[in-house]
């Protein structure tokens, strides 16, 4: 058989299989994996490189669908290579079976979660990023992109990206079906509207027809000799190609075919060619140098940042940790993030003002076990919010620090006010969520977060609050810790952040007029700890929560949470910010939102009044 | 005086009383302000039709700020044509003033909120949209751009989705000056990086030099000519523009000068042109023809999901008032948007596979008075999470339509599982989140969102689910459903959507056992029934929440923050997604996130024999 003959004959298997696969539960995406199956026959069997005996080789190439309902593409290709079986093919889409609907990292040669259209373009740039720059291995990253989600900014962000960064060891494949879910995309089999965009973008742009193998071959090869710039290969293609039920009809989309049976006959049946796919030969990332670990330290009473501590922790934490890189959206200067460019500019990177590319190649770079620190103000990264949702599908590890939380970073106005990001970054599986309230305990934080798994998100503030704790206090995630205590407190203050300073204020005020109420540092919003806000609501009674932040989803509700099965249940009054803010100093825009001292000692003031009237 | 050396003394003017604005709290943008200054003169002095005592005329022109934090420039306009005084310039950022650090439509000449970039001109694409396709009123939007933001996707969608929809009534004008927050941009003066991509979109691009006012003259007449498409004007230009202490230098961004008196005599000193601002004849938008509104109705028993259930309702909605309009992002036959669209082609908008600018063109339409519903799949939504926070700021009023959440959806996996909306939405200031479980409910409150101020979100159901109540029946915002009681029920179950019926299913079992369950329909997560809630608890005691979401910021934490300050606080558990999904039939996924009903059967008995033990 030639070359051309064979990969017709993949192409045909690989579309069969994408046939039965998803006739097992009659779900799935079948006629979009059809598009693009000579595509792959191409790739895999001459060009892609990657030992999937041992999908942790460094050396490996990575194929990510960014269109990832063509998982039964995906799936196909896999058993054609002998990573997987039929038998477990055609577990497709049952439940507890690995083959998702939409792939996810629980197959090891899947680098990242995908479905999310958009997505899997930006990361693979952070995988290509990572290559050039970081792991310096001459790997390359192959991303089959559908023409549908080319209408995703974060696709042309993506283009943009890998143009700057000059990675020609990327190779995005774009499958132009012409057909979305429920109907004609924007640009139909326009194919040059896609090449110019990318040329615009500096990228290096083919059109081919997508079922001719030659020309795919041809396509690919010159990908290979393209220096200083991505390749984009625009293919067009006929969406449930080579079934006529199916073929370029709309109304196809995300449906199990009718008659497999008819389908696979009229494919000419099952085959089971094996590709063998060329190993690369394993080759180990580079090493940054490292240095002793030396955590900055703050005196008692200095006045400092929480942002700027970040900004210094990370990199002591990365002088000790070659692993650890920085990303930053054109704010590092605010976030601080600019302490760590100077200190290892070869591990920081300026990803402008595209959030969705900042924590799409933080997700690409921790793909190859770098440990990224993604930066930005808090408020923006809601733009990256269904980035960072699908990270966690990813199982990805990435830290997150977002600065300028809240009302108090004053005149700037509520655009740039972060009052949603703990409810935000609390409903993303199995966060963390952290908020100091001081420079050495930011320090401590910072330091963990570099061993935790998951998404980790670290909030930070603009203006510079007192240091509260000696320099070396540890402070373990999941843990509070209680900032003033008696033995005889009428009511637990619990706090976070900037509102820790205010809780102090509060409660010297009390003190004055008879009442004493311990303030608890709730810097662990999740985990919480129950452990220590149950001992605090038994040793006190009531409870005031105090955060900078919308009411909803933040810290009280969290602590609510935390306490919603004691057995003597307290009296819980939340204090957050009461209505939309506007511009102020800092203090007027506490004030305003309710949640400065002199409104926590009034709260505080009335609910002990509540509790002594029961 | 000739018109240009009007225009240069203007834009002049108008760099004077930026820093002047600026020095007022030392705080600002003065520099970016600078470089957009006589762009904006000769935009203001000869192009724009605006009647500024009159800021509700439909045919006025809207000037939207896309890099919002040039609010100094904007606010010195305003001086320059009357609508504020001196008086009021100087009070720029400061607590209580009109005068936001970045804009707000607390002003009546602003449209809507800016500051977080690249949302300006994809939200004057709606406004546009609407001139075009709705008001039918040949109104031009000016949409002043900053060349940072030009690294935001969402300026690529807004520049697509111009090009699709013919907007030949919107000029977009980049503002060039190079610097970004902490550095050059990723282009710098490369204006033609931004007109090439522009043209590759289809716009028309003109490139100037920005301080040029004849040329950026000829450049608006020129906009004015063109048919059938955008205009995106490139204007190089110097940050900081005519002080030598900040012109073109680094660290100069968004800071007041540090000499502003020095600043305004090497600027010429303080003027007081005046600027007679052309007004438009006043024309009435375009009226669509109405019907009598006849809600659909379901019959008991029936199996409908409530996602049709919005699509059929939004339709009579729309029969009924014709402002009413609908946008979708490439899934209307999912989200059952695609009714309406059949019914209503001229008010229906398909926004392809574009999040942002799908909220963004809903931002715009509403600021023009339409009422648009957007619709997706509601994990989706996270894409544009920024924009509908940032609606909130806008004073917007939109109605937003999430369809598939939960893990019920089934076989796609969690890709397409929205598990974190409930806690996304309640976290925007002024939001109302609904959560039908049957379609005679959902048609009741899609007609309530029609009415309803603010961002108001309904989460839809994929499945089919039974009819429980009559239509007609009526649901309030704010309102809970007592769905089955006895005078001695040992614990109420609050569950809203999906596990309502979970919840019913579990409360037969449990009959079954001796044990009563109250079964509460929480239909309205925001505002939530506060009353009906501290009643079931009085009468009950114990309450089980179940939801098919993250456990953090749904429904269960608005249980807890609703209950939190009563005097006899029930114990609450709390039933959530307990693990990362993954694909399965929806029975299978319910039972796997611990969701239906045996383990709502289960946590039932467990509360109620943990009640009996005290």
């Amino acid at each position: 058989m030639s070359d051309t003959e064979r990969w017709s004959e993949l192409g045909q298997q690989l579309r069969v299989d994408s046939v039965r696969a998803a006739a097992v539960t009659k779900s799935g995406h079948p006629t979009s994996s059809m598009s693009a199956a000579d595509l792959m026959a191409v790739l895999i069997d001459k060009y892609l490189r990657h030992d999937f005996d041992d999908p942790e080789n460094p050396a490996n190439d990575h194929l990510i669908f960014s269109k990832g309902h063509a998982s039964p593409l995906l799936y196909s290709i896999y058993k054609a290579v002998g990573a997987i079986d039929d038998e477990e093919l055609l577990t497709f889409r049952k439940f507890g079976s690995r083959l998702e609907g939409h792939p996810t990292p629980i197959l090891p040669w899947v680098d990242v979660a995908t479905g999310s259209l958009g997505q899997g373009l930006p990361i693979a740039v952070g995988v290509a990023l990572a290559g050039k720059r970081l792991d310096r291995i001459p790997y390359r990253v192959w991303a089959l992109c559908g023409d549908s989600e080319m209408a995703e900014g974060s696709m042309w962000e993506a283009f943009e990206h890998a143009s700057y960064g000059e990675l020609d060891n990327l190779v995005a494949i774009i499958d132009v079906n012409r057909l979305g879910q429920r109907g004609e995309t924007m640009h139909g089999w326009d194919l040059d509207s896609y090449t110019r965009r990318a040329e615009a973008c500096g990228c290096h742009a083919i059109a081919i027809g997508g079922h001719d193998v030659e020309a795919i071959d041809k396509a690919y090869a010159e990908a290979l000799e393209v220096e200083g710039r991505p390749t984009v290969i625009v293919a067009r293609t006929l969406k449930g190609k080579g079934v006529a039920a199916v073929e370029d009809k709309g109304g196809a989309h995300g449906k199990a075919l009718d008659d497999p049976e008819a389908a696979i006959a009229e494919l000419g049946g099952v085959r089971d060619l094996k590709v063998d796919v060329a190993k690369p030969e394993r080759t180990e990332p580079y090493v940054f140098s490292t240095g002793a670990r030396e955590l900055p330290s703050y005196d008692l009473g200095e006045e400092v940042a929480t942002r700027k501590a970040y900004g210094d922790a990370l990199t002591a934490v990365g002088t000790a940790d070659g692993r650890v890189v920085a990303l930053d959206g054109e704010v590092s200067n605010s976030t601080h993030a600019d302490i760590f460019a100077a200190a290892h500019p070869d591990r920081f990177f300026e990803m402008f003002i595209a959030e969705q590319q900042l924590v799409a190649a933080a997700v690409g770079m921790q793909v190859r076990d770098w440990k990224p620190f993604a930066s930005s103000f808090a408020a923006f990264f809601t733009r990256a919010y269904d980035f960072i949702r699908m990270a966690a599908v990813s199982r990805a590890t990435i830290a997150i620090s977002g600065s300028h939380a809240g009302v108090s970073i004053g005149e700037d106005g509520p655009s740039q006010m972060a009052l949603e990001d703990l409810a935000m970054m609390r409903a993303v599986g199995g966060s963390t969520v952290l908020y100091p309230c001081d420079a050495n305990q930011t320090a401590k934080l910072v330091a963990a977060m570099a061993e935790r798994q998951g998404i980790s998100y670290l909030r930070t503030t603009r203006g510079a609050t007192p240091v509260l704790y000696e320099a070396g206090e540890d402070f373990p995630i999941g843990g509070s810790r209680v900032v003033r205590a008696t033995d005889e407190d009428d009511l637990t203050i619990v706090a976070a952040g900037i509102t820790v300073h205010e809780a102090l204020s509060a409660s010297q005020t009390l003190a004055g007029e008879g009442i004493s109420a311990r303030v608890v540092d709730c810097y662990s919003v999740k985990p919480i700890d129950v452990a220590g806000l149950s001992a605090a609501a038994e040793a006190t009674g009531a409870i005031l929560t105090v955060e900078d932040h919308w009411p909803e989803g933040g810290l009280g509700e969290a602590v609510l949470a935390a306490l919603a099965t004691l057995d003597e249940r307290p009296r819980v009054e939340v204090l957050a910010v009461a209505g939309m803010p506007g511009s102020g100093k800092p203090a007027e825009l506490l004030a305003a939102a309710g949640i400065d001292a002199e409104h926590i000692a009034d709260a505080a003031r009335k609910l002990v009044r509540a509790a002594a009237l029961r």
